[in-house]
């Protein structure tokens, strides 16, 4: 079809001065940045523009990047490609060797993104392509987004979540423990204090079914189970630490981490957090991704209701199960939920020194131990022992009691501390940070309702986790009538002006309703 | 309420070590980015992450900013807080003068968003709330991602288009010329060649009337008008001249640049063309807030349609006539609109020195002048000087061929191309791009369809806008006979391996449909 009076394609690019890969003392987080000075003729030829994300080549590997263009030859020079640490460190080169750089394509999986952009429905395919450019890290901040908002607003059908799923749980690392079953817990989250998975995991390990379980850091909550067994010991273990442990001990109370299990996760996290976006499709693949990654075949879910808890009602629920059931039952993993009362904090304590001092007087049967947070997890490690065969329906309370109360769960819970690097702890004298404030009733009348999300607030205010010696003392429970001048609890601040912070909040509303006992509102959930 | 043990708020932070500010050699261009120390003590107390929005103030004065934690002191050092060279440029403070970080507030429209982002209508103030905090760049990329998406998604009704557009004609300079009329044209874009614009403005001008036309350079065609007249003339103006010039020679032909008038325009567009966004609702609001801010009281509309245009029916154009009709009667602005053929490119060329060359056979009445882009270019001038209230309806078409014909248009342009700052020029040797590719028909028939897409894309990877000799000169048009072996069109490269890329595009699929008459598909667009 074609003449042509040019030359043969001479690829003007192979005259261009080699440059040689530097590592740049700044770190850009997640963000891979490319460095690039001004006046490098390779940037002038291709006419690179500051932000454009870059391919990044060297010693057969190869990254994405987001350009940065350099007028100081001091932080990169002409004949140099610099790198951000992480990108560095992810690139996994030496420094001094030739790289090259060239304009990204753009991710293959774009047109099917735009497609549910317009609202259409995916195939299980599109999801596959979609979820392996994310977890490879292709897809700038905007087309995150712009996938996330448009599966938020769009609602994903069952299928749907089926399939994304599914692609996220194929996508990095997959565990096989070469056993059945392999136990796990997960509670859908914001009820402070709620630590039963320290409680849980020591039960079901001391009767030896394995549950390999990995916790997360708190992000928007005051302490993560994460944050609270670290004041115990050591939680960021190597992988391969970790699983010897579970081989041994039966179990683990690790950070999860910026795990290799379902990567692309953590990459949907970083824009569904910042928008406080959770519907239920996402929250569903994520948690059920990660579980099968993680190799399990039995999972307790926990969906706590509650006025200030995440999900209000009971038919909200009722609809979340299903569709966790539906997801789990195509996914192949048994699944058992149960629906909490989520309408008050679980334990005391609020913060990771004082869950830690909670979890630790249940496990030594100490006379202040709190009862409720006994309750719910003897109630959900009875319900995960029954997912051993070899255990009748309806024993598994009892039998989550009796290893409790003989001192084995706390056996257990010794030798997983040991196991993983033990901290000094005494539950008699936790390390509270050391400035107090303690917030009275009003009035005199009942306990009506507590709220959550405000008390979370408050211990955030007052620094937990980040000081692990802060947060909440609770000394009341819903029900309870209170005199006018009656602690209600205590707040526990390492700075002066981060305990004002808090105080400013408690004046405002300290998040404890008194009133008539009639107008407390019951919660009927199971058992 | 509250007992307080702890001692008086003392403000912890009021000991630490003074920043002074340092300008850092990096161009991170609309991103602002602050750079600081990890050892800085500052960085420590206060818990800052990388990549954490943080507030800078010196001098009085303010800007937010991305912070990246150094670890190399010849970057910054322990005393020293670092921005790119276009946030120091916002700031606009000097080197070395006190500097003050804290965390971010979040934006104070964020939950306005986030009722967007739950579906919900949202009210005028919530409009100005939100495009206010955009043009103040307090919006992460998540977060305008999730509100452009949103408003994608969700569809703007028609008062929400307008409250849209209002609010981005409020923020930032709003210009008032102390006449009436100032008129304006506009077109949707899409189609190559179509440089109306830069034959409009003289003849318009020419006759009286005051036109500031500011255009836009090339996002993701071959040439934008700005990129088109700077073969001709200086287009980057600083705003003062511009309009001292406007007002001496009755219009311009200007970039309008990283403008000063609806800023929140050029935020929401960093996100929307990434993702190819372009729904109706922000198209309006983006184009009609544009004209307000720019003192425009009239303004005539240009909606191409054609398979391969932005609107492929006269169904969907008359719908988005209808919107733009609605937004602009309550914005006060006299609209007129035409739908015009987008079928085909207008003119011959297709890249800056192309259709500068184009242009200006037009203007002076050449023989070869492209016959389509002249009377698209008196039609659009004739429907604009009809705003003059002393033109009668219907006369302006001759009036304006009366003006090009007479040579008046084509002084006014030498006119404003001097006052510009001329660039030589010589209409009958522009200076095309040395390597050349000549696209022939493979057999003998008709052209029955020109894909705009297919050419603007075969001109970009020949290089252009950036290669300004690049792109593509048209042989023939819609209708016209064809033989095996005639040329269809060149192709201009200014490297060989671009004029690789062009070919082998090209060769998948050259853009020009030959078969039998009867297969065109005639749009029946107005006169």
């Amino acid at each position: 079809m074609s003449r042509t009076p040019a030359a043969e394609p001479d690829s003007h690019e192979d005259a261009l001065t080699p440059l040689t890969l530097k590592r740049v003392g700044i770190d850009t987080y997640r963000e891979n940045v490319a460095y690039m000075h001004r006046e490098c003729d390779r940037y002038r030829a291709e006419g690179f523009q500051a932000l454009a994300k870059v391919e990044i080549r060297a010693d057969g590997r190869r990254i994405l990047a987001t350009l940065n263009v350099v007028d100081d030859a001091t932080i990169v020079g002409c004949g140099e490609l610099g790198l951000s640490e992480d990108a560095f460190a992810l690139l996994g080169a030496g420094e001094g060797i030739p790289v090259s750089i060239r304009q990204a394509e753009p991710p293959p999986s774009i047109p099917a993104m735009h497609r549910k952009l317009a609202g259409e429905r995916l195939t299980r395919d599109d999801f596959r392509h979609i979820i392996r450019d994310i977890a490879e890290r292709r897809y700038s901040k905007i087309e995150l987004t712009a996938f996330v908002v448009a599966c938020d607003l769009g609602e994903l059908d069952r299928e749907e979540v089926f399939y994304l799923s599914d692609a996220m749980s194929r996508v990095g690392r997959r565990l096989d423990w070469h056993e059945h079953p392999v136990v796990d817990k997960h509670c859908i989250g914001g009820i402070p204090g709620n630590r039963t998975s320290m409680l849980v995991v020591p039960i079901v390990a001391a009767h030896g079914l394995l549950c390999p379980k990995t916790s997360s850091r708190a992000i928007t909550s005051p302490s993560g189970t994460a944050d609270t067994m670290e004041v115990l010991a050591r939680v960021d273990l190597p992988f391969e630490t970790l699983s010897g442990l579970v081989r041994t001990h039966r179990g683990c109370l690790a950070w999860g981490g910026t795990s290799e299990l379902s990567p692309a996760d953590d990459v949907l996290i970083s824009v569904e957090r910042p928008l406080s976006v959770d519907s239920p499709g996402q929250m569903v693949a994520s948690i059920l991704s990660k579980k099968i990654a993680a190799g399990s075949t039995h999972l307790l879910l926990d969906i706590p209701i509650g006025p200030h808890a995440k999900v209000n009602s009971m038919a909200e629920a009722r609809r979340l199960r299903k569709l966790f059931e539906f997801v789990a039952g195509r996914l192949g993993l048994t699944l058992d939920v149960v629906i909490t009362d989520g309408s008050q904090p679980v334990g005391r304590g609020i913060g990771p020194v004082l869950e830690a001092r909670d979890v630790m007087r249940v496990l030594t049967n100490h006379p202040e131990a709190p009862m409720d947070l006994r309750q719910k997890a003897l109630r959900l490690a009875g319900r995960m022992l029954e997912f051993d065969p070899d255990v009748r329906g309806g024993d598994g309370f009892g039998l989550a009691r009796d290893i409790l109360d003989a001192g084995r769960a706390l056996d257990k819970m010794q030798a997983i501390i040991e196991a993983q690097g033990r901290r000094p702890f005494d539950p008699d004298r936790p390390p509270l940070a050391p400035q107090v404030l303690e917030v009275t009733a009003h009035c005199a009348g009942t306990v009506i309702a507590i709220d959550n999300l405000q008390l979370a607030r408050i211990a955030r205010l007052a620094g937990a986790p980040r000081a692990i010696g802060a947060g909440i003392d609770l000394a009341v429970r819903i029900g309870e009538a209170v005199e006018a001048g009656q602690p209600l609890y205590r707040v526990y601040a390492a700075y002066a002006n981060e305990l004002t912070f808090a105080r400013q909040a408690c004046e405002r509303d300290h998040g404890i309703a008194i009133g008539h006992p009639d107008r407390i509102t019951r919660l009927n959930v199971e058992g």
